[in-house]
């Protein structure tokens, strides 16, 4: 249920944003998936050979099915192109805690597009998602790639880019010294390198005063500059549409992995909770499926990691701890009026109130076990001497009171019980 | 777009009722799905071995994972149990219209009960589906198998159930007196014990009518006596719960398969499209899991035919042609504006108005090609003259209107013209 709650709260989020959904087989071809997540990911595929001796497998992750899916119908579609896609990947990992072989991911993408506005509303979804699931303390942490590839050009250490990019992901954990000595020592920078490499990423304060230091670290390289500035047009933008300034945050440190993204790239992290990792991230990239098609499609996205949500969640003790979509549980004592139990449980569905209605006439204490151990809210109860009077006996359940109600006032009644 | 609405329809109308979500894995071992299906089933069954030398296979239903799950869990769960399960499932069949390798099944189900009124919900949560799909004109008939089994028993014909249950199949093809010839000559019954199956199966006129010339007809056999009173209190709860009589209609001659069902049955016809076959079916069974438990585990459910249903809907003109889940979209003339443009549209969409931006200042003309090709309902439009007057232009794209708004009354001017 809490998985379903957060899905239908993704869904509408991306909805409200004019995303559509599409969808894409399980299956792939086989050739389609190898290679394209590495060594280990080739590994995990489920690959087998099917009735029509075709090599197929199970997608592993949503991308390089929408890669693929692009690629095909881009053409029919048209651009600029905007899905969300919610749906089961596998990998045969061995399973641990907030791992499994099989598990769900929530991805949406912007694609025929370098538009800045496309990076700023990615943004603005990512927020939306965090707000709407019921997150008030989170922290939106946001760079440009363009930032550190223009240093790196600029000192003339692109080639060395994956071994800088390594050690700077180190930085939390060793240490602006400790990563010094390993771009020195491993990478094979000068101290100099190193030093403006660190000064770049470890550049803090307030966001104006950061991406003006990053411009003058950055002069004369013109990738450096386009990503300061779309970097600012973006914190302008959050101004402007009025965003919690401590929702979104400048982090020059953030790199997300070595070769796929090429501008703006987000991370997300909640302020109860920041050591569970990252619970919505993404970027942009200059070709989504260049494996595919000589079509170029730059695109921009991202993806809720609902698994770690629902850990978080459940923690922070944000899960109601019912088993049951109804508020509303009808015992039922008199098996000749299955009818009139039907009908009013009927009653109070077309108001809008979830009512689930007990199937067997057993005894009232076993129902009410029933109720209690599903999380229902609202019990009704009539056996003979209602049906006489035209009454039913409604019990709110966490407040241990029960009134005798006109049928006529039930919905009334038991809608202002709900409410409290 | 449309799946995914009649998707969010169906889980709506589910959990009116106190079912809960549940979901099992795609891939289950091999061992628990082979043999459940018949020959046809194990043959398109995807099947391989998995990193773990373990023998595995697609699922190619939700009922025997269920059956699985409901074995191993019942204990914790406790019983009723009412869960839905929209999921998708896998069989190598040769995809043709209405037939895919990879389709969408979406079942629900009531078990540890044997009460009738559970049988009676079931059939109320059909009549909801439909209704909350938009079906106006539907028929879901309804038949028990104890009253056809409970004349087989008097007639002494239950060793031949299975030849008589295919000769009925026939009925609606070759007629009574082709089925009379099948019953005699193939199956080998008398003439008199063919007649009084026809009798009994072709029994027609309104419901009291037809239920009282089954218990003639079924006299001396308690099983067929039950059949009966739970038909007749299932069309009497009908009529105290306020259904519409011409949705609900008993047919004796539905037997749906030959050993799975052993109570009550239903199937569900448009009015409009009778020849796409039932879009909604299902019945009562003794026993879910009686291969995997030695508990018994009686119970009742149904399927929805998402696929059938969608192409039903397609041909009844009920999908809208949209392309898009935004009504509006926002338009991009001035790129220095981009902070503004995503600012009112976030404000229509905390008014609930799913707004899309356009991420390229392009030309007007190609914006607005975009949002006709993509079925938006309104454009707004802002250039210079616009930002200097603090206005918002607004078209109404199906009437071809525009008017100048002020930013304070966009919500409700757009409001207006999406609820015409």
């Amino acid at each position: 249920m809490a998985r379903e709650h957060l899905v239908d709260i993704a869904r509408g989020v991306y909805r409200s944003f004019g995303f559509s959904p599409i969808d894409t087989p399980s299956l792939e071809y086989t050739e389609i998936l190898l290679g394209k997540g590495g060594d280990e990911t080739d590994k995990q595929l489920f690959r087998f050979t099917d009735q029509g001796d075709r090599d197929v497998s199970m997608r592993f992750d949503l991308t390089i099915p929408f890669a693929r899916f692009a690629a095909q119908h881009l053409q029919e579609i048209g651009t600029p192109f905007k899905r969300y896609h919610i749906g089961t990947v596998w990998r045969a990992e061995k399973p641990q805690k907030g791992r499994y072989r099989e598990f769900m991911q929530c991805d949406f993408d912007t694609i025929g597009t370098t538009s800045n506005a496309a990076d700023i509303e990615t943004l603005f979804v990512i927020h939306d998602l965090m707000e709407q699931i019921g997150f008030s303390g989170f922290r939106v942490q946001v760079n440009n790639r363009m930032v550190l590839n223009g240093l790196l050009d600029k000192l003339d250490l692109h080639d060395k880019a994956v071994g800088v990019l390594r050690a700077l992901d180190k930085l939390s954990k060793i240490g602006r010294d400790g990563v010094i000595t390993e771009l020195v020592e491993k990478v094979g920078t000068t101290a100099e390198q190193a030093k403006q490499v660190i000064e770049l990423v470890a550049a803090d304060g307030n966001t104006e005063d950061v991406l003006s230091r990053l411009e003058s670290l950055l002069e004369g390289s013109e990738q450096g500059q386009i990503g300061v500035a779309r970097l600012r047009e973006l914190f302008a933008a959050c101004r402007t549409a009025g965003l919690d300034e401590r929702r979104v945050k400048l982090d020059v440190s953030i790199a997300r992995g070595l070769d796929y993204y090429t501008g703006t790239i987000y991370e997300t992290f909640l302020d109860d909770l920041p050591g569970i990792g990252s619970v919505c991230s993404g970027g942009r990239y200059d070709n989504l499926a260049e494996l595919f098609t000589t079509q170029a499609l730059p695109g921009v996205g991202a993806s809720l990691g609902l698994d770690r949500l629902l850990a978080a969640m459940e923690e922070l003790e944000m899960i109601e701890s019912t088993s049951t979509p109804a508020a509303v549980l009808m015992t039922v004592l008199d098996a000749e009026h299955v009818g009139d139990y039907l009908r009013v449980a009927r009653i109070l569905r077309a108001a809008g109130i979830a009512t689930e209605v007990f199937p067997d006439p057993r005894a009232l204490k076993k129902q009410m076990k029933y109720a209690s151990r599903r999380g229902f809210r609202v019990a009704i109860i009539a056996g003979e001497d209602e049906f006489a009077a035209g009454t039913w006996q409604v019990k709110n359940l966490a407040a241990s009171e029960q009134a005798s109600v006109e049928e006529s006032q039930l919905v009334e009644h038991i809608g202002g019980l709900l409410a409290d």
